[in-house]
């Protein structure tokens, strides 16, 4: 079998983020254009789509591989991995309810090729109220229409293709989740958001507009669990990389000490800061623990019988979900010591604080707000009694 | 291959639980007598000392499973639990460190018999810091003689055996842990303590008077050592504690909410009770991650080849002192916050919130503070580069 | 004029302190008899009832000094205190709504006695929501006839009289506030609450059948309102003892830390033992500041031309509802880190923080939780946006 | 006495607030060039450097009256406000510990035409701990010659003189604060440090090589002591701004709550935002009163007889350090919550949450970081038991 992880797997990751994101400041922190050139040395370690299964020519790792991945890719820059691994929310749509034929024309080229794909969810007013969306998908004759305007959807504008969640003009109960190329005509970027952090990644507010499509194209089942169940992957591997950050502070602030002269040493010997540390060491040893359960649960239901169908049974996984709560809790709180580390520095761009603080925020804010994510998990997982653990 | 827990054990777990801890309010919370009758009926279920191995006649069950364990027993009672698996502390020692002679004559009797040993190692003025410990061991010709006064010990009265810890007369480097039967003249119980929580448990001050052993008693290495390697299981099953306490609470929350008169309907329909329930899950499902990760990690050194060197070499995991620190600290986030969700009921002894929350306090006060573990975990597994994660 | 406290007074507070409650142990944490010893002394001090107005015999003084005798008064027991100025709840209401009648007959004995009153809200199924209370307060003549069950009431058993809010019989959007002495046939004390802390208080389950006074003895205008206006005295004075005991907290952690061998040295001498307590410190002061504005806005009032009027109109005041809540808050902080000070010690009954962290807690949980009340300011407060500061 | 402050003096600050700060946005989030033009349209207020003495042509208003300027002021911009009250460090030492000929020449020109003074404290290794501070200040004849790098310090390119702190060649123990006119040949400014928030305000690393002025320029007594006596105001100040950021992130969450659809109303109905907001009042209202406090108490010194011989007595004052500190800590929580708001658009630029988080995080690591201040209150303001409240 080979879809496991190997040590020079690892090894070149580390390498790519040695090489290409040591810097780790200014540069990745800009909102710079498409990222070509990084994603094509990506590629080069092999590892691009990591994911994606073997029979598609995909290196078929498990997510416990890919949260060791993100961890790595996430200490180097965030905005990256961010890029490098959110097309597993689109793809994992696609292999779990596309056809064959789907699989084999947009899948395959992803896995060969290290190109990207977006997933299109959210709206203006249907943030965390998915129901709410508005995009309408109409039949005409054997084909698909879409026509809507979609909020927030990363890699778009260089993804090979698109899936966009839209409403079924025939019946609003029923959402569809439809495969889109890219360069079908009617899909305008409208802007590139500029974020606040994770600059290095791209995230957009896209425009479709009798955007046609073979009807083949939709994937099989609801849009809106389809979404919920792929957000699992996707919410696992967000969370992962409020490790990688923490991870980064950590080290960050360990590099500053042992050069700050305190007292008649260095900070490094300070009993207070080696509290905060001891401390910052707790959640980074409890993120990783609970990231690879969470991902261990997603493997497992993936490698089950027929795991399409468990997941509509389950749809969303409770560890995915107090995952990204967790990591996202627990990072800002490593991030917000963080901050207090290094004096006046960490208050300017010399240090690198401030970028990894705005970069771990969002965590708690993308694919769900906690307070949100809080209320599903009570609903599902606290309510039936059964469920409890 | 036995050594494995079988659904059956959690069932009788589950059942002695219900059964036995039911009640779990009143009875449980006095300080009461010696626990002979209900660890009578807990040997019943075939689970007494259910880590000792199977080569001298236990079940052999792993510390992961022990977590399970644990985490049912504590929450019917965690006063109780900490009775039960305590022993674990002195019984590792004698099974890494002690001659084939010790472990036949001391550790067979606690496995079919269910009885309790004890470890005597804190005193007034060494409890974070044991180095400074000043019960002394000398020898004798061919015994030991040990004098001192030991502050905080469990299960001491009505144990088969004590493991002490004392400096040695001849070299005040070299720290003895040393095997004592119960019996030995010069062993005399002081106190019980008036513990604030955990009251089903039994804590005492004990002194030692000229208590002579055979000078084999001693087990192989360095006392301080041996004591810090026993604490990786005691810690993690301590730190469990906290688990099952936490879900108790959840539960008792959930039971309350649904009786209790909210608006036009019940407190369970609150969105604001609803928010604190989620959050409580989040903690309860990473405490749960960290804890089996941490008992894999401990179970990983038990199961490879020269376990006993292996771990003079590791001594404290790391993962065994995030997991009492985390579950510490998450367990008392969810005490205070459960304590706040009963009203003005909450406040009585009509309410079992109180208890649970006296109780859940321990784990983050016994086996080290907060402050000295963050400060090992800091030295130990921050400063060193390469042990970083 | 007289009502201005005097240095002699504080000094007298801090006299029965150290006399009366300097022990703080053991006998004050039980459930003791009626305190009828402890307040004929505590009436020597001349401050028995402090708060009553000069012109009905009583010493005048302010909110803001009854701040800073409570503050003493907690810091030797906070059940004693609360004994002593919960009867400020009772005496406002009939102080500001009640006839001169009234007052002269019931306000000025406890002036000069020394006395107690106590108030009787909260129901079994309508802790924070008062409009959903069933007592009935019937017409009958020139007479008031009051049947029901009340739930939490403090004092009632040695009360020279009770004030009763009930919903008429007539008008179920009207409710009374009716003087009750305690005599009146038809007051059955059901029970003596069994309460986690504060045990030197008395709360009692109360039942009212066929309650019998005149007309003339409800309180002008609505139950509700009046119960709101005069709790605006009552949560700053228990907020006040979150402060009391966060203080002897600290002292007793100082005392401790002074005494406790650290390394070379003793505790006291641990950077990170000043962290913990320079922390307390910050929380102590602030919530003087805030405790002392609060108190000053409710002196206000009193002090304006028509207090009574006033109050009506604008109900519950801001700083009495955010004291309440930050003191609970700041003083659970203060207490969560204060009880992991004392090592094993610590979770013993040989030290007194166990019953300081039971004590501080009933600040979030009566009158009102912070759910609760975090609701209120944001509708009474942050919504209106003139009401914004 | 005209020292006092009108209302039309707050009015004329909000009509300022509003006109010149009311975008809020990007442009003051930039780092501009000197705010000359900004100065000249605050100095038109009549307050500029409101705080100077009356008989050198100042407004002569308090501390007291300075929390509700800035309160304001950073409400619009903490970046503009900081630039506007920062002068208080340099005018506080020369107004205490300068001769009448340095007041008539620095202070007298700042009252009347609005400009600005800087100190020079902090160096590179000496952020902390200032007794470690390496510039020199020599004698030469009837001048000092004062040669260094300070690291830190805001306003000095633009400022009329600057206090600059170093020790003295011939005595190490000696401290000088030197005013010193910015034109002196010999300052150089070395860069703008680019910080990341407070991006409106201007702070310098500066270079001073053979800077020579007359030794009457010295102020009189310590340096340290001086400058740690200046910062009480310049730290309440800091903190304050932390009051007038959480006012703006509260008003911006109540804008935003009243256009998101949520559910089937908007979020401002939403009982779990409520509980967010409702909270956030609660340390609004508590920052707002431990301000006012400490300012009262710096005021009170000011107002005595001879306020800087009680100011080298007390040196830093206990209310001063803990706003600092709990406005930061306070502040930090509300914007934490207040990131989480705002969904999706909070990540980006388009919401001002992004640059309000950043803003704030200065309160916390100017001036002194917790970890410092902390120490400081427990060595000044704990161990001493009668200087304990």
């Amino acid at each position: 079998m080979g879809n496991v992880m190997k040590p020079e797997d690892l090894k070149g990751i580390r390498q790519f983020v040695r090489t290409e994101l040591a810097a780790g400041g200014t540069d990745l922190d800009a909102l710079h254009e498409k990222p070509v050139e990084l994603y094509e040395r990506f590629r080069d370690t092999g590892l691009a789509n990591w994911w994606l299964p073997e029979e598609l020519g995909g290196r078929g790792l498990t997510l416990e591989d890919s949260v060791e991945i993100v961890n790595e890719l996430s200490y180097g820059d965030a905005g990256v991995a961010f890029t490098l691994f959110i097309s597993i929310l689109g793809t994992t749509m696609v292999q779990l309810y596309g056809s064959d034929e789907l699989k084999e024309r947009y899948l395959k080229p992803m896995a060969s090729a290290g190109t990207f794909c977006a997933t299109l969810g959210s709206e203006r007013t249907s943030g965390s109220e998915l129901s709410k969306i508005e995009t309408m998908v109409r039949k005409d004759g054997g084909d698909l229409v879409i026509t809507g305007e979609k909020y927030f959807s990363t890699n778009t504008d260089f993804a090979d293709f698109i899936v966009v969640v839209a409403r079924s003009a025939d019946d609003p109960e029923d959402y569809a989740a439809v495969v889109v190329p890219r360069e079908t005509p009617g899909i305008e970027v409208v802007k590139r958001w500029d974020v606040i952090g994770l600059r290095a990644s791209h995230t957009y507010q896209v425009s479709l507009k009798d955007v046609r499509v073979p009807a083949s194209n939709r994937l099989a089942g609801s849009g809106l669990r389809l979404l919920e169940i792929a957000l699992n992957a996707s919410r696992i591997l967000i969370a992962t990389t409020a490790l990688g950050i923490s991870r980064r502070i950590r080290d960050d602030c360990m590099t500053y000490a042992k050069a700050k002269p305190f007292r008649d040493g260095t900070l490094l010997e300070s009993p207070v800061f080696a509290q905060r540390l001891g401390q910052m060491e707790v959640q980074i040893d409890v993120m990783k623990s609970h990231l690879l359960r969470a991902a261990r649960d997603f493997d497992a239901v993936m490698a089950g019988e027929d795991a399409a169908a468990a997941f509509v049974r389950s749809g969303t996984l409770k560890t995915a979900l107090t995952a990204k709560m967790f990591c996202g809790q627990a990072g800002w709180e490593v991030a917000s010591v963080g901050s207090e580390m290094f004096g006046g520095l960490g208050y300017t761009h010399d240090a690198r604080i401030g970028k990894l603080m705005r970069d771990i925020r969002y965590v708690s804010v993308v694919e769900g707000g906690d307070d949100v994510l809080r209320e599903l998990v009570f609903g599902r997982y606290v309510v039936p009694v059964p469920r409890r653990t």
